[in-house]
């Protein structure tokens, strides 16, 4: 197989077919990941999350521009929670091309769900290392910022960017508070509209009152800059990218960027084993014998916890 | 023990109490979850799912109190993403109660994810089966409609409402096309904003490609209807519950009820089984020799998937 050496090159077609092999999550795509994984280790990986509505896809695009225009090469992995059902990733990466299509130090990729968010999770993270290893200088990972598998997926970055936007209703207002502890950078995006001001006051509120109850009050602390963009039109994305290259120099100068990679490398293993365990798990149980049990449930002569019990001691790790 | 005999005479504290209990995941949940499981499979499951801002909340709080006002007695499940970070859950519980406050007939409780997504459904599933033993006719369960966790706890409902507003803007939108596929009953809801009819519109029309896509022709087939509101002044409402109120006959003359049920208690039997599994899953590894694969993982020396071939055979099923 030259798929590594391909990917290893940068070639699209071969990061296409790979990460479609790692939504597969066979043997080939275990192998590449197998060799791959040493030349990891490099790309600066930056979250972007945010609730519906916030202009993320746009910010990315535009993140994306800036980095390009500065000398950076570009890897998007827009992880996309419509796509257990239907085209919707595919969709997105059309809509994505029209605007940065041609650049060959741009590669965009969105991520479909092919059965558990846990998966997504393994896929987007297997994802970023292909890019890395392909020679990416900066990885945009993008998440909705609801859903905890969305949120964790977006805590594996080195920086991660929370998205808000003014006036969005009180059910997003209400994810804040979550967001606000990941967040290495807020952006109000949209700012040229009614209530930004009080969206950007809100935050730092917010930002003051948790770093106050966490202790974060070394003089070396880190504290999350909020920021105005309006992404339509480009304004302010310059500043962004200023907090995302600062967070970075950060990250280096504070011993950081070492914690925060092996904390990586140790959660990708604990996953890992946690995936590779539970797709090893069978239990010696027919299926007639387990209508049975389901037969029992509908008429409510057993209870699931008791049918449980009686199955268990028949499942093991079969290696 | 007398928590269980409390909650199957209504008492709210008892109610209160055990969902916390399910929410631990202890031996006493369970114990109490199996003497009530003989009391289930009376309640009216119905799921209400949508994307932030499209005002679920109220659209609940309404159909609650309709629901009341036609002699039902309603339990609310709210299940809140915000929840593994801070206290969102408890105060979206005492936004509501000021509207429903002190009403007997109707109990409503926000679940909080403690640890895993996963664990989130079986604690909400739980939850529902408490308030259907406790004698509520209908069970309303709340969800963010992103996510593939939160849809599939949707799923679980006899019956699914997804709601949709005019003008969330694109990434919104896209969302639609996974939640189609679940509804039983669409609503519009801001149906007094610009664009409404427009929303309705392109919903009648992903609902025609997608039945015919599907195959669903026969004359028995449950179109979903695609219904107005404004939850806020309660117009519409109404029809919401006409609605619920047609779906659920249908369920039962078509033979899908039973089905429905027969095919949750499956899906109950193996969720929890996997999750008992998953509880019992043992690795004999240290952790010193877990720091050392780490290491060498840092310095690029191995890869996850060697790393997890070497100690997977280490790791079993401890009963």
């Amino acid at each position: 197989m030259d798929l590594v050496p391909n990917v290893l090159n940068g070639d699209r077609r071969a990061l296409a077919r790979l990460i479609s092999l790692i939504e597969d999550d066979g043997p080939p795509a275990r192998a590449a990941l197998a060799v791959l994984y040493s030349y990891t280790g490099r790309a600066h990986v930056v979250g972007v999350t945010g609730a519906p509505g916030t202009g993320k896809s746009t910010l990315v695009n535009e993140l994306a521009k800036g980095l390009r225009a500065r000398g950076a090469t570009v890897g998007i992995v827009a992880v996309d929670p419509t796509s257990p059902f239907t085209g919707g990733a595919l969709l997105g990466d059309r809509v994505r091309m029209r605007d940065l299509a041609g650049d060959p130090g741009i590669f965009i990729r969105s991520m479909a769900t092919r059965g558990s968010l846990g998966g997504l999770a393994r896929a987007t993270g297997d994802a970023v290392k292909v890019l890395d290893a392909a020679g990416f200088s900066v990885v945009l990972v993008e998440t909705v910022g609801v859903g905890q598998a969305e949120v964790d997926i977006a805590r594996t970055a080195h920086t991660t960017i929370v998205v808000e936007a003014p006036g969005l209703g009180d059910d997003v207002q209400a994810l804040k508070a979550g967001l606000m502890e990941i967040a290495d950078v807020l952006v109000v995006n949209k700012a040229d509209r009614p209530g930004a001001a009080q969206t950007v006051r809100a935050l730092e509120v917010a930002l003051d009152l948790g770093r106050n109850s966490a202790g974060h009050t070394g003089a070396t602390a880190w504290r999350p800059p909020v920021l105005k963009t309006v992404a339509l039109d480009g304004s302010g994305v310059g500043e962004v990218l200023e907090a995302i290259a600062a967070h970075r120099a950060y990250l280096q100068a504070s011993g950081l960027w070492d914690r925060r990679e092996r904390e990586r490398a140790r959660e990708d293993l604990l996953r890992a084993l946690e995936g590779e365990l539970f797709s090893h798990l069978l239990c010696e149980v027919g299926e007639k014998e387990l209508e049975d049990w389901v037969d029992r449930l509908v008429r409510r002569e057993t209870d699931v916890y008791t049918a449980v019990q009686a199955l268990m001691g028949r499942c093991f790790v079969s290696t």
